[in-house]
C-alpha cells in the first residue's frame, strides 16, 4: 500500500537554541499498522515554535536534542498501514499533533490532552511536521473537503485549539462572552462563540489593530483597556477594568464566560473580576508561571476556573467543520505566505512580532 | 396559630466595631404568610461573627447600624404564617441563616446563594439569631428528630457549609480527597469525604493538635506543612510541599480533589500544586484578597477551580441526615458552652484563638 | 402606580368541556407587590388550548370549573405593584404563564417547571390570558424591543418551549440533529439548533407541506416515512425506518440528539433507534400515555432520555434574544389572525386540523 | 520476560448451542507488546454464559464457530509483553473482560462501552476466560491486595457492574435509591449505594429468600410487589405498585435513583412510575427487546432515563477499592464452588435457576 518511494526527507531542524537549519533526514517509517505518511503541504507557525528557537523550553519540555519544528499542518496521505482504514492515498488532510498513549487513565477517560506519553510534533523530544514526510496515526488525520484549500486544512489547528477552549469553557447559545485577546486564538474563540449563538462576544485587546480586525472577524464589540493610572494599586486598576467593561457593555453582574488568551497578569485580572457571580472564566493563554490573583472574589462569586491545553475527541472534526461551512473564514486570518526553504525568515518575521503579521504559513516541499 | 404571647426579645447586639452589648428588642413579627418565628435554643459562634465584631465588615458587608450577632441557631417553632405548612409550632428546627429574594435569576435558577438580596443573620444590615426569637422563612427551617439534640441542631450549619463545598467539587465515592485545613470546616469536609465513599481523606493543618483530632474525627491520614528554608521562593517551596504530599500519600498525580479551608496564601498554593492533572480545586477558606497563583500549572494541567460560599437547595436536608444518622458526631467539635448571658465571653474566647478552642456554643434564652 | 382605571375584562371562557363563552369579568386585581398587570394584545393558540375545549382534561388537570383559555401571549404593562422593579407601565411584554410556588424543592433548585403549585394560565383551575387584562408575576414578564411586534411577543412563548427541549437536550454545535415532527415546536427546534450551530437538522413529518416549510425555516433535510409493508412487525418498522434515515442522511451510528415533538408512538420508537450510541433522545410530544417502546437498544446504547416539559430560568430571554436577533423568523409561523370577538372562529380553525393551518393568533381587546 | 513453557491450555467450550466440551487448546500468545498472559485462578458464572450456552445469541453477537465460555475472572500474570509496565510476572490480578480498540471515537471520548471492536470475552467471535490461560491487554488487568482473595477478585467483575450503573445514574450521598432486583447485580448496587452514602436503599423482587439476603447485604428496605389484581390493565398496576413503594417508604413525590437490574416489563414500569420528578432511572436489566413504557410520565415529570452497559474507566479500580476496603463483602454472593473439571456442573446448575443458587465459581486448571 506504499506510495511510490521517494528518497529525501528535507526537514527544517532546530538544533540548538537560536540555531535552525535545513537538513536531509531520512524518510520516517510507520510505526504502527494504524499510522499513516503524509506529505506536509502547509504549515502554520505558533507562538511555541518560535519559543523552543528562542528559548529551548515550555515548561517541562527542554530541548536537548535536535528536533524538527512545525505542529499546524495539513498535507496529503502518500502511504497507509494495514489498520488504516478512514483514510486512504491521496487523501487531503488535516493533521492533529499530537497523538497519545492511549492506555493511560488520561487517554481511556477521554482526556487524552492530558496523556503525559503523548508523541505531540515538534515538543521535545519529538520531530514537528516542517518535514516532507511526517508519521501519524491514521485517526488523528482528519480529511477536508475539496473546497477547502491546504493552507485552511493547516487553519484547522487554531481552530480546533478555540474548539476545545469553548468546550472547557462549556459555551452555550446565548451567552455573553469576554475574551481576553485578539491574537489568533482570541479571534477563533470570538468566531466560534459567534458561530455558537452566542449574545454578545466583546474581544479586548491592547493594540487597536486588532481590536479593529477582531470587530470584522467575530466580535460584536472590542475594547481597549485604559493604562493605569500613576500609583494606583494594579489589581485595583485591573478590577477597574473590569467594572468599565460590564458598564460599557451592559453585562450587568459581568460576562457570563470568560476566555483569557493572553496569559498577562493585569488581563487575568480583569476577566477573573469581569465574571459574573457563577460564571466560567477558562485560562488558555499561557504567560508568567504565577500571577496575583483575585482568589476571595473567584470564592464569593462562586466562579468556574478552568485551565484548557491542546484538544480532544471531536475538536478537529468540529474545527474542519466550522472552515469547511465558511462558518470561521480563517484565510483571513493570514498575513504572510513563504517557500519551504525561506522557513528561517518565516520565523524571524514571527518573532518580531510586528502589528500588521498574523498568522504565517509556510508551503511543503514542492518537490 | 399564634404561641403564647411574651413580652420581650433580650438581644445580643454588635453596635459598633468592638462593642456589644445586650439590648431589649421588641419581639420580632412575621413579614409575610410563609414566614415562622423560632424560639432560639443554640447558637455556635463562627469566625465571621467575630470579624464582624472587630473589624466591621467582610467585603462588601459593612456595619452601619447596630446588629444582632449569630448565625448558626436551632430553636423550637413559636409561631408560624398562615402559609407555612411544613412545620408547625412545638418543632425543633435548625434555622438555615440566609433567606433569598426568589425573583432573581440566581434564585430562579437554583443558585440561591449568589442572590444579592438575601436577608443573611448576621451579615449587615441584617440582624441574627442571638436573640430570644428569630424570623425566618418555613421554608429555611429544617425539623430535626428527636435524638438530635439542639446543639447538633445548631451545628447542622457548619456541617451544611461543609456538604455545599463537597457539592460544588462534584466530590465522588473512591477519590482522593486532600482538604486543606483542619479547622471546624476543614474537618467537616473531611468527615462528608468519607462518609460520601471517599478513598482516600487527608488533612493538612499547621497546628499539630488539630491535625490529631482530624485524624479521629474523619481524615485517613495527616500532613504537617514543613516551614520554608530560608532563601527559598514561596512558591518554589508551595510546590516542593504539594509533591512531598502527593510522594507521602502515594496519590501520583495528584489528588482527585482539593478543598481549600484556609485562606492562607502559601496553603492555596499547595492545593494548586497538589491537584491532579483534570482534578478539582475548591476554594471555601477565605483570607487575603489576593494571592499570588500558580495560574500556568491550573491552565496545562486543565484543572477546575471553583469558589464555595454559602449553601444551595439540598445541603440543610443533607446536613440533618449526616447529623441524625450518625455519619457525623458534631458534638465532638464543641469545646466550649455559654449562658447566653455570657455570650461577651464566649466572643472573647473565640477572638483568643487558642489551640483547645474548637466550636464555643451559646445557649439561647432560658426565661 | 395603578393605570387609569378601566371598568371591565372581556374574557374569553370555557364554561364546561366543547362550551366556550364572551364574559365580562371583574378588572382582576394584584395579589402581591411583585405582581403587574397586562393588557394583553395577542394570543396564540396552542394544542393544549383546544384539547382543554374538547376533553375537559390533561393528564391530572381537570377542568372543574369555568376557565379563561389562552397562555402564549404579550401584552402591555398597566399596573406594577411595589416591589416590581424591572417593569413600567406602557412597557411591552412578552409573559411566561407559569408562576410557581418559589419555597418548594424544585422551584429552590433551579426546576419549577415542576412545581406542584405554579399558577399556569389557561391550565384548570387557573385563569388564562384571553381577557382584557391578566395579573402576572413581575419577574415572568420579558420586555421586549421595539422593532419586535406584539405578534412576535407571544410567539415567544412557543420559542420558549424550543428553547427548554434544546437544553434538556443539552444541544451543542457541531451536532447532528434529528426533529421528530415539523409542526409549530419541530420546526422552532429545528431552527433553534441550527441558530445554535448544529452540524445538520433533519426535519420529519408525515404531512409533506410541513416538510416543505421546515425545509424554509431551519432544517437542512427532511424526511417523509414510508409507510410500513403489510405484515410488519409496527416496531420492526419503526427500527427499518430509522435505519434508513441514518443511511440517507450519512448520520453513521446515528443522530446526536432526537428532539421527538410528536408523541406518536411508531415516531417515539423511530426515534430512539435513530439516536446513536451515547446520544440523547428528549421526549417532548405527548400523545398516547404509554407505548411500545425499544428499551434494549436504550440500554445496550446507552441512550440518554429525558422529557422536556414547560420552560425553567432562561428560557424566555433567551428566547427573546433569538426572536429580537432575527434568528428566528417566527412571524412566518402565523397563517391566519383574529379579532378577540372572533376567538372561537379561531379555535374552531385550530381543530379542524387543516394542513396549512400552521399558528393561529387571536388579539387583544380594542376598547 | 517469558514465565516457564507450559504445553498445554486445557479450556470450556461452547462448540454450538447446547453443545460445551472440554478442549486442549494451544498456548495463547500475545497479540502485541501491551499484552500480559494470565493463568485464570477462578471464574465467575453470568447469566450471558448460559443464555450462550441454550441460545447461542444475545442481540448482534451470534455463535458462528466455538468460543470458550466465562468472563469474570482472576489470574496470575504468568507472562508481561515488553509494553506492559503496570504489573509484572507473579502479579495476582481482577481482569476487565473487554479490550476495546482504542481508535473510534467512543474509545477516544472515553466511552469505550461503546466501541463496536471491542474484544470481549466469551461474546463470539471472542474466546473467554475459562481456559488455563488468557491473553489481555497489560491496562486491563488490575492488581489486588493479597488479602483479597482469588475468588473476590473474580467478583471485582460483577462489582464493576455495579459501579458503572451507579455511575451511570450519577449517584450522589443522600439520596434515595431504588433497586428493582435483587440478584446479583441488583444487590451489588444496594451495596454500592449504602457506601457511597445514600439516604435510603430499598429492593425490590418476587422471591422473598432474594429480599431477605438485600437485607443483609445493602438493602435499607426490601419490598416483594403484589401480583395484579385480575382484570387490572398492567400498566395501571405498576403504576399502583409505584404509589405503593412511595408511600410504604416515606418517599414523597418518589426516589431520587431508579437502577432497574430485572429487564422485566412490568418491573420497568414500576421503576419509571416510582421515579420522582426531575429523578434519574438507569436500564441495566435486560430482557424483552421492547416493553409498553409509560412515556408521558416519563416526559411530564423531566425524568431523565439512561441505559448502562458494561464499564468505563475508574469501574475496575474503584470496584477494587469497594471489595479491598471490605465496603462490599462480595464473597457473601458465592452460594456453589466447582473445580474446574466439573464446569458444565456448575453451568448446569446455574441454569436451573433455583432460588439458593446465588453465584457459582469454578475454580481454575490447577496442574
Amino acid at each position: 500500500m506504499k506510495a511510490e518511494e521517494v528518497d529525501r526527507n528535507p526537514s527544517f531542524v532546530l538544533r540548538a537554541v537560536k540555531d535552525v537549519a535545513f537538513e536531509e533526514r531520512p524518510i520516517p517509517k510507520l510505526r504502527d499498522p494504524h499510522d499513516v505518511r503524509v506529505q506536509i503541504q502547509q504549515t502554520g507557525i505558533c507562538g511555541s515554535d518560535v519559543h523552543y528557537w528562542q528559548r529551548g523550553r515550555i515548561g517541562d519540555f527542554v530541548l536537548t536534542r535536535p528536533i524538527v519544528l512545525g505542529h499546524e499542518s495539513s498535507g496529503t496521505i502518500v502511504e497507509t498501514g494495514s489498520a488504516a482504514k478512514n483514510v486512504k492515498v491521496g487523501d487531503r488532510v488535516a493533521i492533529e499533533p499530537g497523538v497519545p498513549c492511549r492506555h493511560c487513565d488520561h487517554c481511556r477517560s477521554g482526556a487524552y490532552n492530558l496523556c503525559a506519553d503523548t508523541i505531540f510534533a515538534a515538543t521535545p523530544p519529538w520531530d514537528g511536521t516542517l518535514s516532507k514526510y511526517y508519521i501519524v496515526a491514521s485517526d488523528y488525520v482528519y480529511p477536508i473537503p475539496d473546497h477547502m484549500t491546504m493552507e485552511e486544512g493547516a487553519l484547522v489547528e487554531p481552530t480546533a485549539v478555540g474548539v476545545q477552549i469553548t468546550k472547557v469553557a462549556d459555551l452555550r447559545a446565548g451567552q455573553t462572552v469576554l475574551v481576553m485577546g485578539c491574537g489568533p486564538i482570541g479571534v477563533m474563540c470570538q468566531a466560534i462563540a459567534k458561530a455558537y449563538g452566542a449574545k454578545k462576544v466583546i474581544g479586548v485587546d491592547i493594540v487597536q489593530s486588532r481590536l479593529d480586525f477582531a470587530k470584522t472577524f467575530g466580535a460584536d464589540e472590542v475594547f481597549l483597556p485604559p493604562k493605569a493610572e500613576q500609583g494606583i494599586d494594579p489589581v485595583e486598576h485591573s478590577e477597574k477594568v473590569a467594572e468599565q467593561i460590564k458598564k460599557q457593555f451592559g453585562l450587568g453582574e459581568g460576562a457570563d464566560v470568560v476566555l483569557e488568551c493572553t496569559g498577562a497578569e493585569p488581563v487575568i485580572q480583569m476577566g477573573v473580576f469581569a465574571a459574573r457571580k457563577g460564571g466560567t472564566y477558562v485560562q488558555a493563554g499561557m504567560g508568567k508561571e504565577n500571577v496575583v490573583f483575585p482568589i476571595t472574589t473567584a470564592c464569593i462569586r462562586a466562579l468556574t476556573i478552568k485551565g484548557s491545553i491542546r484538544y480532544t475527541t471531536g475538536c478537529y472534526p468540529q474545527a474542519v467543520e466550522l472552515v469547511a461551512s465558511g462558518k470561521i473564514d480563517v484565510k483571513r486570518l493570514v498575513t504572510n505566505r513563504f517557500e519551504f526553504e525561506k522557513a528561517e525568515d518565516a520565523f524571524e518575521l514571527v518573532k518580531a512580532s510586528k502589528p500588521d503579521v498574523f498568522k504565517v504559513m509556510i508551503a511543503g516541499v514542492q518537490s
